[in-house]
């Protein structure tokens, strides 16, 4: 079946969905997205989701005036969608609308383009259980990483490299500490501690790392805002990457050296527990026994 | 009159012409341009352009297999828009082609998208003569500034605070240095020896700049590949930006501070008339007086 898709105003077949080649988003990367969950229904983070979309649209100047009616959208594309009873990705993205190409804004009359597309998505079980083999490599990236915007060359690049490896992220290094990687936060695990970047420029602020500074404060495991340096990488005993996407991703390996024993570690499988009886309750079983 | 444009092997009306969402230009500025110009029919550094173009599609692993098609896809669109006899701009946009959204490139199989547009444009002739106003502000672009990439956000919003502070470019300063400008590069005139940033992965190894060079090198006119630096805007007699789009563009304000005697100078001058000779030898007229 073919999805049905919100574009400008209009749900539409997504084979009718075109964009103009004068698009900003299409010329200058001059937009700036959004990736949801939603779990049989239910939103996940959205309210957080929009928080931060909307100081995305802030950061680059971009006016979009109804950030309202955004969370009935992408209810209706669930139900559109067949979606209710599934786990599905909301994918939503804005640009600085249709002008003829020049580098400086549009008319303040010229309406943004907005995008947004649901589809089934399960979790990716079988990583999530064995964990995953990550490469590291220089964070070349833009100073202005805590922006969700559509500038992901960069990203897509060192994630292909990744994939060419036989890996399935890519952690990013800038002056000798871990940042984050290619489209995911990154928390290491060191005598019961998790630490991690702190937010600021060079990384972006995610929702289910947020979600997961809440599940530690309720737990008690202690997380520092401190990144953790490329040099003690294999003195972690745990490590795992954070996105709406990988949930929590345990990674055994970088740049093919185990991390820890080369399995997950128990931390990182007791904050899966919890985040998974949040989201994927039922998936678990009657026993909740996820591995 | 509406344009004819260049889409995926098909030269349509520009109304006609439509992206997919799902274009990787569009998700995450996955793709490379060029923008030339044609002379009254004649296509100005081809050649340079082309080769640029094919290092750029290199450097991000884009395959584009028909490069030795676009000069006569190029000259074609100048036959069927009319442009033989006047000053046009052709701008040509390569994306990683049309798959479903995600970080790793899509399979060999899926054909890159090509998109090629051309229409008037005559040289920003007051701007030449009078010279503009700039702004400076720190360099926060990712580290392969030397790859034309769609991914231009961060040279957007530069370029729009220049227009928001009535200035009409805005320089860039990384290390203390000037690196180059939002889209063009930069040259400072000190003692009569031009400096300029060297090419490397901070800048865009600029064709006009090139051409620059070789006027100098005709003329005896000694230009350093040594950048300038931040604390030595004041103290330079010119100062020139160069692209595509601007020519030899005479800077006579940075940061609301003159340039020299804030009017081009004597050593800019020279060069734009030897350049001008080259492209809009009629614009002069017969006693080739541009100012």
């Amino acid at each position: 079946m073919n999805e049905t898709v919100f574009l400008n105003g209009e749900y539409i077949s997504k084979d009718k969905a075109y964009i103009s080649p004068d698009d900003r988003g299409f010329y200058f990367a001059d937009g700036v997205y959004e990736v949801m969950r939603c779990f049989k229904g239910n939103l996940f983070c959205f309210e957080e989701h929009l928080a931060r979309l909307k100081r995305s649209l802030s950061e680059i100047k971009l006016v979009f005036k109804t950030t309202d009616k955004l969370g009935s959208i992408c209810n209706d594309l669930i139900v559109k969608n067949n979606l209710e009873e599934k786990y599905a990705d909301i994918y939503l993205q804005i640009t600085r609308g249709v002008s003829r190409r020049m580098h400086s804004f549009p008319k303040e009359n010229v309406p943004p383009t907005i995008y947004i597309v649901a589809y089934e998505r399960l979790p990716y079980i079988n990583e999530l259980k064995n964990g995953i083999r990550t490469i590291t490599r220089p964070d070349i990236r833009w100073l202005r990483c805590d922006i969700k915007t559509i500038s992901l060359l960069p990203n897509t690049l060192m994630f292909q490299e990744a994939r060419e490896k036989n890996a399935s992220e890519c952690i990013f290094i800038r002056n000798g500490v871990i940042t984050e990687a290619s489209h995911s936060n990154v928390m290491g695990i060191k005598d019961g501690i998790i630490f991690t970047h702190p937010d600021c420029n060079l990384i972006l602020p995610g929702i289910t790392k947020k979600v997961i500074f809440d599940i530690c404060r309720e737990s008690g495991i202690t997380i520092r805002e401190n990144a953790v340096r490329e040099a003690d990488i294999y003195e972690l005993d745990e490590l795992f990457i954070t996105s709406t996407g990988d949930d929590i991703m345990p990674v055994v390996e970088v740049d093919n050296r185990p991390i820890g024993n080369g399995t997950p570690g128990p931390l990182t499988r007791k904050i899966q527990s919890v985040f998974f009886d949040m989201t994927y309750k039922e998936l678990g079983g009657e026993n909740k026994t996820w591995f």
